[in-house]
C-alpha cells in the first residue's frame, strides 16, 4: 500500500521526457516494475550495503570500481541477460555510482537494440552529475568513455538513505563536482556551500536532499539547453581540462584532480580573463574547506603533454573554461603556447 | 571533375533525413568525404574483388562471414579506429553486405557515442534490405543480432559495378528478399520476376538497378510506416518465422531457409486465410525458377522446438505473417497449438 502518492518531477531532453523521483524511498521501485521483467544491475559495495532492498528481485552484481567500466563487464552481463531469458521487454535498472549508471545505461542501450532503463543514483557523484544527461558508455583501455551512446533513462529515483554507506572520501569526491557547478553556475549556492561542511551536510539529510535537487536543476539545465554540446555543455568542463591530465598523469581520485584542476583554471582565469586574485582564494578555500586538494603536486611537464595529446585534434587553438566571477563562466579560445606558458608560471 | 551532379533521392526517418545515391558510382565518395577523416570498413571478399576502389583511403578489413559478425570483430574495429586516430569527426563508410553494414553502423553509433557514417551496399541483400531500416549490430553466440542500435546513416551509394563480382549463390540469397517483397507488396513486381531469371538480371544493369531501386522503396515504406515495429514492419517477416527455425536447425543460407518458410506460410495461409493453392503453387514456381529450395528436407519435430524456443514469451498465441493475395500479407494470430498441428500437416 503506498500510503501518498509522489508525483516525479519532469525533465525532458529533446523528445524523451524523464521521470525524476527526488527524495523518494527505493520501494517505489515496486509500485512502478514487475519482479519478473526487472534486472537489476549493481556493484559488489552497494549490494553488500543493501542487501535487503535486493531481495527478491533479479540481480546481476559487478565488481566495483573504474577498472571494470569495460566491455569485459559488458560482455558478462549480456551473459546473465540471457541466461535471465531477458527480452525486449526487460526493464534495467542501474543502481550505484557512476561506473553502474555508465554501464547500466549503455548495456540497456544495445541490449535488443535498446531495452528500458532506470537509475537509481548512490554515490554524490552519481546523483549530481553522471546520471543526468544521457551520456552513458565505458572505457577502452586508457581511452576513458570512448565507447557508448547518448540515450536517457526513463526514470531516476533519489534514495537519498544509500547515502549513509558511502565512503566519506566518495562524498568529497561529489562535493568537487557540486564546487564546480556553483563556481559556473550559482553564487548563492557557493556562499551557502561555505557555511556548511561534508561533516554537515551528513548530518542534515534535509540539507543534502535539497543541495542535491539543486546540483539536478543546474546539470540538468545546462545539458537542456545545449544537448549536441556546442556551447554552454562545455561550462561543465570547467577545472577538467587540466584535472583530465593531472588525473592521467598522478592517478589522483577524480574530485582531487580537478580541484587541483579548478584553482589552475582559476589563476588562468585571472591573467587572461581579469578574475579576481580574492575569488581565487574564496574557490581555494572553499575546495580545502571539502577535504579536497588545492596545489600542484605532479608533474609539470608530463601533465602538459598529457593534456596536448588528449587535445590535439583541435589545432593551434584551444578553448578553455574561465571564470568571470564566481557563479558565472564563459569559453576563451587562445593559441596553444600562451596557455603553455601561462600553465608554466602558474 | 564531376560532369553531372548526382541528386540524391531523400528518405526521411522520424527526424532523420537519408540521402540515396541510386546507380551511382563510387568515385562519388571523394566528393562527398575528405579522406583523413574518412575510415572504411569492408571485409576481405570485397577488399580482394575491388582493391582500386580502396586506394589511397583508411581502409580497415575484417574477415567475411556471419561468424565475424560479433563483438571480437567490434573491439579489433575500435582498436583500428584507436590506431587511426579516428575522432568525433571521424566518418566511417561500411562497403560490403549485410555483415559488413550491420556490423559498421553499429561501431559508428558506439565509437565515442556515434559518429557519422554511410553504407556502400555491395551484395544485392545489403542493397535492398540490410542497408535500410537502421536496424545494425552483431551476433552473441548463437543468438543473431541480440546487441546492436537503431540509427541511419546519413546517405547510401548504390554503385552496381560491385555486383560483377557477387557470387552467384549470393544472388540467389537476395533474391529471396526480393520475392519476399513481391509477395507481400507488390503483384506487378512479381509477375516482372516470373518473366525473368537471375541470369536476365546478371546480363542486364539497367534491369537490375531498376528491381533494386524497387525493392529499397518497397522497404523504406514499410519502415517508415512503422518505425516502433507495432504493424506493418512485421510482415517483412514473412517466411521467416519457419525460415529462421529452419536455418538454426539445418544450417542452410538464408535466402534457401526463407524460401522454405516463405512456402510453409503460402500452405499455412491457404488453411488460415482462404489463400489460394494456384498461388502458392505460382509462388513455389517462382522461387524455383530463382533457384531456391521449396520443400522442406529438415527435422520437422526439431525445427518446430527451435520456432517455439524462439518465440516462447508470447505466450499461448503466436503471430504470424500470411498471405490474402499475391503482393497483400497480413497477420494472424493463432494458438500455438493449431499451428503445430498445422505445420506437422504440410
Ligand atoms: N555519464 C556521465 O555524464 C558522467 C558524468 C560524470 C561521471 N561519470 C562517470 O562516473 C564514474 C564515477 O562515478 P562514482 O564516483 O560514483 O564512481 P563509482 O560508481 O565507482 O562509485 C564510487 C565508489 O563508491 C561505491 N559506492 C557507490 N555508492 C555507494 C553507497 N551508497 N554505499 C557504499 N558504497 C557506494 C562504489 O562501489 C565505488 O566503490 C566514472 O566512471 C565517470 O566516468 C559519468
Ligand atoms: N540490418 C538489417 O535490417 C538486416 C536485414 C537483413 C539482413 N541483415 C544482415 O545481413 C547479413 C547478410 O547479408 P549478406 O548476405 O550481404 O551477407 P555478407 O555480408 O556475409 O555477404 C555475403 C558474401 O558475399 C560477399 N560479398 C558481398 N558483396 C560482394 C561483392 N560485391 N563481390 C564479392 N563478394 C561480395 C561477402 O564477402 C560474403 O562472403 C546478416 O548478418 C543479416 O543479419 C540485416
Ligand atoms: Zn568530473
Ligand atoms: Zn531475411
Amino acid at each position: 500500500m503506498i500510503s501518498k502518492e509522489i508525483l516525479p518531477q519532469q525533465y525532458k531532453f529533446s523528445e524523451k521526457k524523464i521521470d525524476v523521483f527526488f527524495d523518494a524511498d527505493f520501494s517505489l521501485i515496486e509500485a512502478k516494475l514487475q519482479k519478473d521483467k526487472t534486472i537489476f544491475i549493481t556493484d559488489e559495495n552497494v549490494y553488500a550495503a543493501h542487501k535487503e532492498k535486493f531481495s527478491g528481485w533479479q540481480s546481476i552484481v559487478i565488481k566495483a570500481g573504474e577498472q571494470f567500466k569495460n566491455q569485459q563487464t559488458v560482455d558478462l552481463i549480456i551473459q546473465h541477460l540471457i541466461d535471465l531469458h531477458a527480452d525486449r521487454q526487460a526493464f534495467i535498472v542501474g543502481i550505484g555510482g557512476g561506473v553502474i549508471t555508465d554501464i547500466a545505461g549503455f548495456v540497456a542501450s544495445i541490449y535488443m537494440r535498446g531495452v528500458k532503463f532506470a537509475f537509481v543514483p548512490t554515490s554524490i557523484l552519481a546523483m549530481v552529475d553522471a546520471s543526468i544527461g544521457g551520456k552513458n558508455g565505458i572505457d577502452v583501455g586508457v581511452y576513458k568513455n570512448l565507447v557508448g551512446v547518448i540515450n536517457h533513462p526513463e526514470f531516476l529515483l533519489y534514495d537519498y538513505s544509500f547515502l549513509e554507506t558511502l565512503p566519506d572520501h566518495e562524498w568529497v569526491n561529489g562535493f568537487a563536482e557540486i564546487i564546480k557547478h556553483a563556481c559556473i553556475k550559482d553564487s548563492e549556492m557557493f556562499q551557502l556551500l561555505e557555511k556548511r561542511s561534508i561533516a554537515k551536510f551528513q548530518q542534515s539529510s534535509e540539507d543534502t536532499a535539497s543541495i542535491i535537487k539543486r546540483n539536478v536543476d543546474i546539470k540538468y539545465n545546462v545539458v537542456a539547453n545545449d544537448e549536441q554540446e556546442t556551447g554552454e555543455r562545455k561550462l561543465l568542463n570547467f577545472g577538467h581540462t587540466i584535472g583530465h591530465a593531472i588525473e592521467n598523469e598522478s592517478k589522483l581520485p577524480h574530485g582531487h584532480a580537478i580541484s587541483i584542476g579548478m584553482v589552475a583554471a582559476c589563476h588562468i582565469s585571472e591573467m587572461i580573463n581579469d578574475f579576481s586574485k580574492a575569488d581565487t582564494r574564496r574557490i581555494s578555500d572553499l575546495l580545502g574547506k571539502y577535504e579536497l586538494p588545492v596545489s600542484f603536486t605532479s608533474d609539470k611537464e608530463k601533465t602538459w603533454e598529457i593534456l596536448l595529446h588528449d587535445k590535439k585534434k583541435s589545432g593551434i587553438n584551444m578553448s578553455f573554461v574561465v571564470l568571470d566571477s564566481i557563479g558565472k563562466a564563459s569559453i576563451k579560445s587562445l593559441p596553444l603556447d600562451q596557455l603553455h606558458k601561462i600553465f608554466n608560471s602558474i
